[in-house]
């Protein structure tokens, strides 16, 4: 068998071999059932290597092509039904996949699974969750709504609905939030696949690789994480016992002219602080005056222990200046995976488009289901509930942790939410002390040092996601870790 | 003070109160630093309960707008930003809301409710969708397995999963695949909300703006409209009956250098061609020679009718060349919103994370309802069914179009999927033509015109969509439309 072969090509030339084979072989001139020529004749006719033959072989055989039958030799296979071998393991990958890849940049992600790594213990407690306790959620109730809508609405329930989400929703959604004292439209609401889905269309829309973020310091890091992965420089600021000390930020709007300020007024995520009134107005100001959009995380505020509700930047926003989010995952359950955006202005519309682009739509029978589920109360009525559980296991919490570290731990009353910020004292190797955390069968997630307090060394407790037995043998077993690093 | 008190008023009492100190400290009235009068005072000043007046005052403090300072009084605070709440038609929104607008440009975007815009005919038939037939979609069965699934698994089917899917529904995929031929680990596998956010994930980790993506030409335009939203350079390839000529590709892959290659192989949307397995092998080969990823869009692959399966490019993929995703939507149900990304090598990681970035996770409940459905064959036994009903009505609108068209119109035989490609010759005016067909009950969504084809309109019909009477009744009301266009 005689074939050209291009030395001074590119192409090797057990790639020559092999592609004039496939091609013989593709268009019959090499027929089913072929005999083709034994390794050391096609070597030697073509005056090369066995093993650059025999690789072309390897590669037309993993691919299908031929079958080497041992002893009676090497036939052509019907052209149809290929099946493929991996290539072994030492495969040299595309340059392609290593970069530089587009415009993401992804580094030392939370991600969720930090939850599971705790098998060092056979009965783990974790407090780094970032949602309510799953055993509160509604559950039975949401899987017979399902059914019933599933009944009630039968395919309509399990086709695409409105790319903006399902009206009767949107609808429910604005009456949920007028009892609040907030006004919004239906057309101002467009449901998202949670809120993280919504903090995604938002960077998308406005940030540029290179812009600027504003956010508080600490704050959510699937945010942060989300604005560094689209190249955005985030800048932090700091807070205090009244949330983001606005009073520094208008200097940073000066120096480096943020395209967005990302805010989670209510209960911050991870330090459980809420800014205060004065704050929320300043800041609100500042945006307008510098022509800065907001973004305002709202994604669980309406679980307050004490005090008084204070209004969301939304409700003070008087010329479109703010974009607010929330979701249901937080309290309703974590996998309904339905949340939403408040925007007005010519921003809304292109949200919406961006939104289909990115999934086409937010599972409708969710959608649905959560509507029966709202409109006839349940969902306040679960709110109350776990306001009420949530408040004690916060006291609880406060109490153990006064009686467990008195001096070596400070903290303050978190108003609402999930989070208890725990500050403790001269730690001098976090690394060791979460290690030894797994190791007693605690887990908080990552640690946190702020300059603003260097002598402090801060964990994020979800207090809600346990009951109180929980809670007290998982702070002891945060002692023991302490001890355990000291020595 | 005196304020106007109306008792019949639906805004109560306290409101009014805090309506009207607002409406003073805003109008600047009442200035900064004002002490206002003591609970007590104002409180019989009005004749009314004391508490009514505290309630008022914290509002207003919970607004930022008046200070208690205990011992001394109630104070007005500075003015913030404090302009009269604007009026819709009055409005300037913010200059960040027009832009330039971050990295996204979204322009004309074939919406979804498309198929919903027939109001002009009472009984509309729509042949635009790009999905199955929402009617033979197994709801009820689905729902039981969403019951059982709620019930077996409890909070666990409602909580977050594995970041990149519930493993086992990643290993029935990775069977089922096997079952076709194609040997993929579950750890090559990703569960995505659908395949659209399988194409965002991809486009977002590859493609920086001004990059060039090679497709067909014509192809998805959800893919198309998503690549130049991220500012890439869309280049269609024109198609023959083999699908994307991919004879005429090299010279493109020499002068563009594109970072991606977008290709639905299998029964092509919107023409419905497949890609010939000689051409499979040729563009792979170019791919790897010209190091440029290929995202290869299978999303409706097994839904053949006739002919031998061809093998995916990612089955005959030796080396990671090729980032495969399908999806469960297009067969079993639309909303179901569980598709997955199949890729090897560094780049699987990064997708990974970015679709935690994404929306944190595909409904878990979701995951484990369709892993419950899938592995007990249900599946497979619904795809036969779905096979035959589809065939029978491709056949049956092959014969109409001939019988109705004749000479008049051009089309192929798809081997598979939902589309039968349309072509009419000698439209004037297809703007007109779509307006006598909405008037006259019949949709098709967008035609098309294409360079290689000057003569001819094109329409991509949904056969599958439709029972035997609705295509004939459809196609009848497209031959009048035609008609009324011409006269």
């Amino acid at each position: 068998m005689h074939i050209e072969l291009d030395r001074n090509h590119t192409l090797p030339i057990y790639r020559q071999i092999e592609n004039h084979l496939r091609k013989a072989i593709e268009n019959g001139s090499l027929k089913t059932g072929t005999k083709l020529p034994p390794i050391r004749n096609m070597a030697s006719d073509l005056g090369i290597n066995r093993i650059t033959v025999e690789t072309a072989y390897q590669y037309l055989e993993a691919d299908g092509l031929i079958e080497k039958k041992t002893g009676s030799g090497t036939f052509v296979l019907p052209v149809h039904g290929r099946k493929t071998k991996r290539r072994e393991e030492e495969t040299a990958w595309p340059h392609w996949q290593f970069g530089p890849l587009g415009k993401i940049k992804i580094e030392n992600l939370n991600r969720l699974e930090d939850q599971l790594q705790l098998e060092q213990h056979d009965s783990p407690i974790t407090f780094s969750s970032g949602i309510g306790d799953p055993t509160l959620f509604p559950i039975e109730d949401f899987g017979k709504t399902l059914q019933r809508v599933i009944r009630r609405d039968g395919v309509f329930s399990l086709i695409y609905g409105e790319p903006n989400g399902y009206l009767p929703l949107r609808e429910t959604i604005s009456q949920i939030l007028a009892a609040r004292g907030q006004q919004f439209a239906p057309s101002d609401i467009l449901i998202t696949t949670g809120s993280q889905q919504a903090i995604t269309l938002v960077s998308l829309l406005i940030l540029k690789p290179g812009d600027t973020v504003i956010v508080e310091n600490p704050t959510y890091s699937g945010a942060s994480d989300l604005f560094k992965a689209f190249h955005a420089n985030v800048i932090g600021i700091d807070m205090d016992k009244e949330g983001m000390k606005v009073e520094s930020l208008e200097e940073q709007l000066r120096i480096f002219h943020p395209k967005l300020i990302y805010t989670i007024p209510n209960y911050n995520n991870p330090t459980g602080i809420s800014m205060s009134g004065y704050r929320r107005r300043m800041l609100l100001d500042l945006a307008e005056r510098y022509n800065v959009p907001i973004l305002e995380d709202d994604y669980v505020g309406d679980l307050r222990y004490d005090g008084v509700s204070l209004p969301t930047l939304k409700s003070l926003d008087r010329v479109g200046q703010v974009i607010y989010i929330s979701t249901f995952s937080k309290l309703l359950m974590a996998d309904i995976r339905v949340g939403y955006i408040i925007s007005e202005g010519p921003i809304y519309e292109k949200l919406v488009n961006l939104k289909c682009l990115n999934d086409l739509a937010t599972p409708n029978l969710f959608q649905r289901a959560l509507n029966a589920y709202l409109s006839v109360g349940r969902y306040q009525a679960h709110i109350k509930k776990l306001t009420r559980v949530y408040r004690k296991r916060r006291d609880f919490a406060l109490n153990a942790v006064e009686s467990i570290f008195g001096q070596q731990a400070c903290r303050d009353t978190p108003k609402g939410g999930f989070f208890l910020w725990l500050g403790l004292k001269d730690i001098k190797d976090e690394k060791l002390l979460e290690n030894n955390c797994r190791k007693n069968g605690v887990y908080f997630g990552r640690s946190y040092q702020l300059l603003s307090h260097p002598e402090l060394t801060f964990l994020r407790m979800n207090f809600a996601a346990h009951p109180e037995a929980n809670i007290e043998k998982g702070l002891s077993r945060l002692k023991k870790s302490l001890a355990d690093s000291r020595c």
